[in-house]
């Protein structure tokens, strides 16, 4: 089924991050804690945060952030021309070196969205 | 004056891109017209593109890129909390490298609102 | 057969940008352009512009911009001696995380010349 | 059986330096060496210059890099706190995006102890 | 006197920290005192810590955390040898964009030898 | 006069060479005639060499490096038209965060032209 990749890559993440938190120490923990709270609802809106997360990652080219990012933004409820308007800031920004995650992008929020059909 | 160092950018910026458009040719051009196009209001904000773009500007930690958005967030009416919030996402994204720029931000920031007030 | 893994990647990269043509907007179209016209040949030969295209590719690491350079490169003509003298460049200037991908351009090179055999 | 991916890697990256001395020429091959040279036993210990040469491929997030100086890491008996401790550092000073990769490390550091015990 | 721009460095550093706290929230916060605390004695020493934190800051070529964590190594009481070993090991992992900072990690420790002497 | 600041820089560099050569151990010098080594005429003509290394230097943002390469391109008889079709493969593969740097390509290239006219 379609939504399998995206659910062996939420399972995968979460099993990998149980492993670091087996490992890390104390700083370690609270970074990952301070992880979530920036994107937590403030002034600025979920929805706005999660797309500076998205466009932050598409520049430094973090393909794993820009899928767990581009899922947030799906079950935000961005819409395709907000997620198309963010992601032109990032190709302009970080130039053609952004492409290749830019069709990874697109190529998963069709997934997302054909999976919300079934 | 305190605003001095901001009016000496914005016309260094200016004179400079004089050079630059005296020897760029076509796809140069078309390329700093499509850098203006993609921050206009679309589906998304001014504001929450001007804050897509400076806080990609921080990751990559381009000062000059960052000292553009800060001065366009600004006169965006960007609230305090909200810029922070914003930088928030940028520091934990980018790690302890993208503090030098913070320190620069809110140092510009201090003086954009200090002028305001003369 | 060796030329398999070079067909799908230029297969899989042609139905990507399809994906994204259909969400992209204007910004996003006309920045596709540039990135075909900046090749084209003008003062600067064909052959010049892709070693500089791979060589800003492998120092920014983006393996599949290596990958897609190397194939043009090898298409124009570029010799082994002149690749090599190329990517030296870039490993001297980037240092030794290029190597990585120093490893993948000259397997696929290989792998281009003996396809060109068969 | 658990050993299996590291010494595919050992044997593929092996087989690809080979491809790269193929082609590479004196500059490429002094690199090369150089390479090696710098993580010999000096002043400081090869423990400590694993370290740093870990660090470095993390925050410049280069997996082939890392996998291979977390395997050197392991064998000269780098503990698992000092492991952490380093990591640490890395994941301050190149924020969540080398999260991705400390994932690897520590998934890659557990299998490097498991097999040990084979 | 020689000991002028270290000093200068400090006091900026920190009038600039001061401005960052006004502005910033809990997160923000919380991040610089992690910031500090990974630095700190553990199962690793503080130099070698430093060591981890100056090459880190090298390859990634932030000239503020350069200088930081230079000043830091002097102050733990890294020798030249052992500074000099660390930064081979960033100048190959980093390449030739490492050199101009190279340059700048010498000419300061040199004046912090000089200032020593005073 | 207009000549002074392109005098300062190479004298200056030369100068942190020194520094450098001062503390430097064997990989470090070996590594640094490396850096001359790869731009030396060979297959490739001294001109198509400086190009790519302008380049890299450019996408990686490194302002001392894009100075000097653009200094070197001058004085190899790079022409405007050559120049200007390197450079915009730069700003297309690396975004709108190289502009800072162009502008200052194309200041110190006027610079040169005027120099040389006096």
């Amino acid at each position: 089924m379609a939504g399998k990749p995206i659910n062996t890559f939420n399972k995968e993440r979460k099993e990998l991050n149980n492993t670091v938190m087996e490992y890390g120490g104390l700083s370690m923990k609270r970074f990952f804690s301070l992880d979530s709270q920036v994107y937590r609802k403030g002034k600025l809106s979920e929805k706005t945060k999660e797309l500076i997360g998205l466009v932050s990652s598409l520049v430094l080219r973090c393909d794993d952030c820009i899928k767990y990012h581009t899922i947030q933004c799906y079950e935000k409820g961005i819409t395709d021309n907000e997620l198309e308007e963010a992601i032109s800031i990032g190709l302009i920004v970080g130039g053609s070196i952004t492409i290749p995650h830019i069709r990874k992008i697109f190529k998963l929020w069709k997934e997302l969205k054909r999976n919300a059909k079934l």
